[in-house]
This record gives structure tokens, sequence and C-alpha cells, in this order.
């Protein structure tokens, strides 16, 4: 059943349409370019949002809910924004019966209904800084879209701060950059990424700074798995949004906004998965073991209950699978959902005092006590999940080249990422790099760090096709 | 300070409209009808959330998310449906720069694009039943929208089930009316509230059966927390909801869906509020205790943080208020969010070895050594939880008023709910009572119990004005 899927090889972008839908993630919706998330890949989906929300909460930041409805005047009212966001927006010019005064956009991001409302909270230096966060639906109506990747709709969320100064604003929006969202790709999506800055040509709109995450995806290509704006006062200035200071005088504030969304979905797809399938990395997966019974029997099943029992009080996302199917069926669809552990349970293994212990990710199998899985598990996932992340950074660094000039970036970014000095490519060389789909994902100090403003002298740039 | 509310006795409205203000917990937002969810309101509806959805999955569903947009044409299937729905709906004409070939519509409910994927998935009674969750936004367009209450748009959950019999489906659907909602509302929300089915007059539109879970406000109205719908096969017929049987013929399903919304954060407010504010049950709560520092002292803040330490240790849902405004200020803040328990720590009680430990339903105080607050807190959460919902079961039952007439019902439901023989209403009695925007809110058997259905014999009704 593993033909179930294109090979990676043959066909990356069929592959992943298969995986999709071999793994019951998603299905496309009626309209186009919308999409229905299942039951599997929603579960995929909380557990993402389970593990950024403690961390957003962690750094002082609390949940709001701000209206799917805004006002089209309210996006012109920043000229970058308005432009960025125009071509992609779906407009409700009925509503009750009735056409609308003035028509109504649905969110494409919230900057600037957030920015209304700060206005009117914030009086004082007080009041700041306000740290706020909401998980929501958006919609930027795509031309081409990809489940997961690209859709017309998708799910995220979205932080909108205020501070008192650039420093504050600036400090904080790097710490969200770095403890919410790389950490969280390093340690529960098991994804190294390249931390840097936009190029001004890339920035968000409305930004005076963008951060970015840049995953590599196994056809090496450049997946932005989320994106952290200093917003400079743009938008303080087109809200209002002003504090009196500690001097009693009225000043502008410092705004930030950052974002993740169901993308990571798909990029959790392209980084981990092979010809069989999805693999989750442990510590995502909503199911981390699944207990197979080989037959329907009495002494199976009972056994099952048994060491899924003692999983789930060893603190493990376990779920048992008693039949239905054929065994050799059912182990393919576990494989292709890429739960990271397989307790196959069999009358002749039991018989033998044992069952079999399989890892999804390098196909290790192990026969093992029953009564010892439950000691066992643990260690093994978080070995998995180590090794996971070790074997993303070596393929990452193995496809990344330094190179000297556009041309051999051009060329070594048909199949990964090209490193060079961005004083050698300036926004000529960008316009190069784009006749062949190519742009600049981030700048980085020469130490892989992220810079402050691309303004700084000596960065080098990451250079990549992208999705 | 809690003068800054309107009270109740004054003016029922108006107090709530104070509190929804003064407690943080929402703002109108910009585009008439709809909201803005401040983080105390959203904190509330992130613990409804939580709670909601564990005993969703407890009843086997799963969660999974469908597109906002809906192709017009879905919903004008079911022609009940599209009855219902067509006054409310908003309509999205323009997207991506370009008229749309076929509007779509912001989903006001999900039945139809439930029902077109759900007949996609099903092949098989093995694949029944399927029982299917989401959380998320759905807009309604209202003329006389309050927060909370009936806004543009509004968060929700709906349930959305196929089954392979009217019996599994009925079942499933009552067990979730049950264990779900009624469960939630009696051990987290602390409301006792009349389980029953609606008067077909009532009922959701396309289905052959709603439940309804009724609260009583401190008005004396109604407010329907929570429905559950038997759909019977109107929707599978609508959308080819089909499976094959153990016998190999083609059948059609029978589905069921079923909602609860962020109008349980009115309902919360306007059962358990007082002149002072919001009361929030400690199971709810996302603060169930605040710690208060009387002064911004060294000893004084090191005891607040000890205390709240301890009390974290043991569980409870603890903060610290360091400070800011005035002590008096900030106990009248505390009141009005309706945090349940307020530990107050001043110096000169310290001096004494006690702080003041206070109940905000009673406003009961009682001096307590600080050691002793964490193994005091549990127990008095505890006992205020099951007080508070005996308050409110006394309340209702005392304002609920056995009746044998229309006229009667209508004099009572001035002031209360009346209840009387369903057979004295009827749709004669029901227009009669509509000339004073009184409603049948549910049907019940004589022993209080859920009807099967309408047509059962000897019924009783309840009868109140609602929201």
């Amino acid at each position: 059943m593993a033909s179930a899927l294109t090979p990676q090889a043959e066909d990356f972008p069929r592959w992943y349409q298969d995986v999709v839908a071999k793994a019951e993630m998603a299905d496309n919706g009626p309209v186009r370019g919308t999409m229905v998330i299942r039951p599997y890949g929603y579960a995929i989906w909380e557990r993402m949002q389970a593990e950024i929300d403690v961390r957003i909460k962690e750094a002082g930041a609390e949940n709001a809910y701000f209206p799917l409805f805004i006002p089209e005047s309210y996006l012109a009212r920043e000229a970058q924004h308005v432009e960025g966001f125009s071509p992609e927006l779906a407009v409700v010019t009925h509503a009750g019966g009735e056409a609308l005064a003035e028509p109504v956009v649905v969110r494409p991001t919230s900057e600037t209904v957030f920015g209304e409302f700060m206005a009117k909270w914030i009086q004082s230096y007080r009041d700041l800084p306000l740290l706020l966060n909401q998980w929501a639906n958006v919609v930027r109506w795509e031309l081409r879209p990809r489940l997961f990747l690209r859709s017309s709709e998708f799910l995220w969320q979205e932080g909108h701060t205020a501070h008192d100064s650039y420093e504050d604003a600036s400090a904080y929006v790097n710490a969200i950059h770095t403890n919410v969202y790389n950490d969280f790709l390093e340690k529960v999506l098991a994804m190294p990424t390249y931390l840097g800055i936009k190029p001004p040509s890339e920035r968000f709109a409305g930004a005076i700074n963008t951060m970015t995450c840049e995953g590599m995806m196994q056809d090496g290509k450049a997946l932005q798995m989320a994106t952290s704006h200093e917003l400079g006062q743009n938008f303080a200035k087109a809200f209002d949004i002003k504090f009196q200071n500690k001097e009693g005088q009225s000043a502008l504030c410092w705004t930030t906004s950052w974002g993740s969304s169901t993308r990571l979905v798909g990029g959790l797809i392209m980084a981990h998965g092979d010809d069989n399938g999805l693999i989750v990395p442990p510590h995502l997966a909503p199911t981390q073991v699944v207990v197979i019974a080989v037959r329907e029997d009495d002494e199976v099943i009972a056994s099952c209950n048994k060491i899924a029992a003692a999983l789930k009080s060893a603190g493990v996302r376990v779920r048992i699978d008693n039949g239905g199917a054929s065994f050799g069926r059912r182990v393919t669809d576990w494989e292709i959902k890429g739960v990271p552990i397989r307790v196959e349970v069999g009358p002749r293994d039991l018989a033998e005092g044992v069952v079999a212990l399989v890892r999804r990710d390098t196909s290790e199998k192990v026969s093992i006590s029953p009564d010892a899985v439950a000691a066992s598990v643990p260690g093994i996932l978080e070995q998995m999940q180590s090794q996971m992340y070790e074997a993303q950074l070596a393929r990452r660094n193995a496809n990344t080249h330094d190179v000297q000039s556009i041309d051999e970036a051009m060329q070594a970014a048909q199949t990964g990422f090209a490193r060079l000095d961005w004083d050698l490519v300036g926004s000529a060389g960008e316009a190069k790099l784009k006749t062949d789909a190519i742009t600049v994902r981030c700048l980085q100090r020469r130490d892989g760090s992220m810079p402050v403003t691309d303004t700084e002298k000596d960065l080098i740039c990451i250079v990549a096709k992208s999705y």
C-alpha cells in the first residue's frame, strides 16, 4: 500500500497532495481556495496551537478576539498596508438582505482593528506594554491555492502589541520570534530554521522590519514558518495610538505584530515526510503510540488494552487499533499518518512473551515484553525527537551552499539554499534572482544571528526558491 | 466605586451593559453588531471552551474545521434551512479584485457544508457513526445587537453527526444534550436549566426536533443556553448522505447538530451577577483567587508571592495584584470582575499573623494565618461552587409558577417563568403569548424530563419572555 503515494523523487508536489489526502489531513472546500481540515489534520493543528499558546502566554501576552469584518476605510489609513492587501481582499457588500452603506472586508490580518482599539484602551505609560494575541481565521484570496500552504482562508494566531519605545517594542518582538516561534519549531516540530530579517522588498505591508524563520523542505525550497514585525510608528500614526508618558507629554506608541498559521502543517509534511507518508515528531504527535491488534482475538485485545493503559499512565498519548481492515492495511494507514511508534500485538508473539515495537522514522523493529513497553516508550520517543531534529539539521546544512556570486546562487537554488554576501545582491541582484522565481529569504549576520536592521554592515543572505 | 454600576433593580439591561464594559469583557466592534472580546472576557470563554471540549471528546466526537465561505446554492438545497437563515446572511460578492461568479455566504451555521463532505466520506455502515465538531466564528446579521447575547458575529462550537438509524441519532444527540451541555451548565457554570424540547414553531430551521437548556436570568427572562437538533433525514436527502448498510443496500443517514456559543458568557453575567459586578463560579473562573497587596511594601509583597505560590501548588488558578491604583479601587475592580476569592495582605494584619480572605458571593470575610490559606482555599471554592448552584436553583424554582391558563401564564411571565399544560396552549395559545413577546421555551414531561417528541401525551410547557 506504500505504492498509494507518488514517490517524492518522482513528483514532490504530487507526493504532497497524496499525503494530505491519504493521511486524511484536509480536502479542498467548495469555494475555490478554501479547505476542510479533517480530524487528523485538525488534531495536529490543535497540538501546534497548544504548544504555541503556552509560549505566548509565558511571554505575557493575553488572548482576545477581534471582529472578522473590518470597515474598508480602516485599511486605507495605512498606505503600504492597503496597497499590500487590496488584491487579496474578500468584500461583503450585502448583509441582512440589504446593500451595506460601507462595504466591509473580511480580515486578511487585523493590524487596523487592533490599532483602533489600542488607541481607545491606552491612556498612559501605565497601560504599556499592551500585549495581545488572537487565534482566528483570516482570508486572502488565492489564485493558485494549495492545501495548508496557500489557502484563501487559513487559521492562525496574530499577536499585536504596543510599547512606549522603539527599544521595548524591538526587544519584545525579538523575544517572541526566538522564545515562541523558534523554540516551538526546534523543540516541538523538530525543525531547525534560518532566523533572519527580510530584505526591504519582502517586508510585511506597513512594517519597518520583518523577522522570519525559514525552513528547508525536502525539495530544497524554503517555507516561511512564522514572521514577526516591527511596525514602528506607522500604525500608531494611522490609528492615533498615543500615550501620556512619565513626563506628562503625549507620545506615539511603537507597535509590533507576529503570526504563525496552518501553513505550519504544510511545513511539517514537507520537512519530515517520506515515501510512506507523514512522520510526526513525538513532541507534536496527537497520537504518539498506536497499539495494534494483529488479529481480533480476545487475548490480543486484552493485552492491547493493558499496554495502552500503562502507556497512558506513563503520560503517553496513545490509541488502540482493534481491527476492522486487514492488519497490513492498518499498518500502512498508521504509517501514512506518521504516528511515531507502533506496538504490534499478535498471538504468536504473545505466546513467546513479546510484542513488536516499530519506530516510524527508522522502521527499526524490536521485540519487547508487553510489561516493558510503558517503561521503554518515553525514552524512545525522546530519542526519536532529537534524532529527527539532528537529521533535519544535517540535511539543511548539507543543502546550504556558500557561494560567491548571483549566478552560483541561482544554480545552488535549484536544489537547496545558497548563502552569500548581501552586498553582492542588493536590489539589482534580487531582480535577477526573481527571473527564476528565486528570492532572498533572509538576511543574517555572518555568525548566523539576526541583525537588528538591514542597514548593518557585513550581512549575508539566504537565497532560495520558496512556497 | 460600586456606584460605577447601575443597580440591577433600577435598569437591568443597563446594569448588564455596565458590567460588560467595567469588567472589561467586551466592546462594540466597528461594524454594526460585531464585538471585540477583551482579554478578561476571552479568558472566561477559553475556560468554557476547555470544559465543553473535553466533554465533547469524551462523547467520542472529533474536532475538524470547515470553511467560512459557503456557496449560496448549498443553503437553498434544504428548503426550511434557507428560509430560516436568508434574512440574516452576509454575502461576499467580490474577492481578489473581481466580482464572483457565484456569491458566497459567510456561514451562519455549517449543516450544509458538513452535509456535502459527510456524503463524500461515508461509504458504508462501518463509517458510522461519524461524529464531528468544530469551534468557529459564524455570522448572523443582527438588527438589535447586544454584546454576547445577540451579535452579528459570534464564536461557538457546532457538532455535526451522521448515524445509521433514527434511534442511534436520537440517543447520541440526547447524550450530548445531557452529558455535554447540561453537565457543563450544572457543574461548571453552576446553572440549573430547564431541559426540554422546543415546540414545532421554535425548532431549528430544518430540524425534526430541537432540544434546549433554558436558563433563568435575574430579570426573570429566559436565555437559551445550548440547543441540540435531530435533523432526521432532511439534510441527508438534500446532500445525498448515504451509506451501504449491512445488507448491502443503500440507505439514507440520520444526522444531528448541536451548538453552544459566546452567548453563554451573557448567561453567566445575567444569572450570577449582582450590583457589585460579575460573580464567576469557581469551576469556571480563569482566576479563582487574587492575592492583593494592600500596600506596596517589601514584606507584604513577599508574603503575597509566598501565598500565591502555595495556592498554585495546590492547583488553584491564582494571580497577584501588587499595586498600581489605590487598594480600594483595586478591590472594586476585582469585585466587578467577579473573582471568587480575594486574599487581602496588609502590613497591620501581617503583624498580627493573619491575612483576610473574602468570598465574592457572600462578602464573608475571615482572618486566617498566611500559612493556612492554601489548605483552606480549595474547600472554600468547592463550597462556593455548590452554594452558587443551590442559590440559582432556589431562585429558579421560586420564580417558576404553575398556572392553569394562558392569561395566568402571561401574568407570571412578567417576572419569571410559567409552567402549564401544553394542551392548554397549542398554536392558538402561542399566538396570544407572542402579543406580549412571550414564547413557549420548552416542552417537558410532567416529571421534568425531556420528551422524545412533541406528540407525546400529557406534556407541560415552560413559558417566558426571553433574550
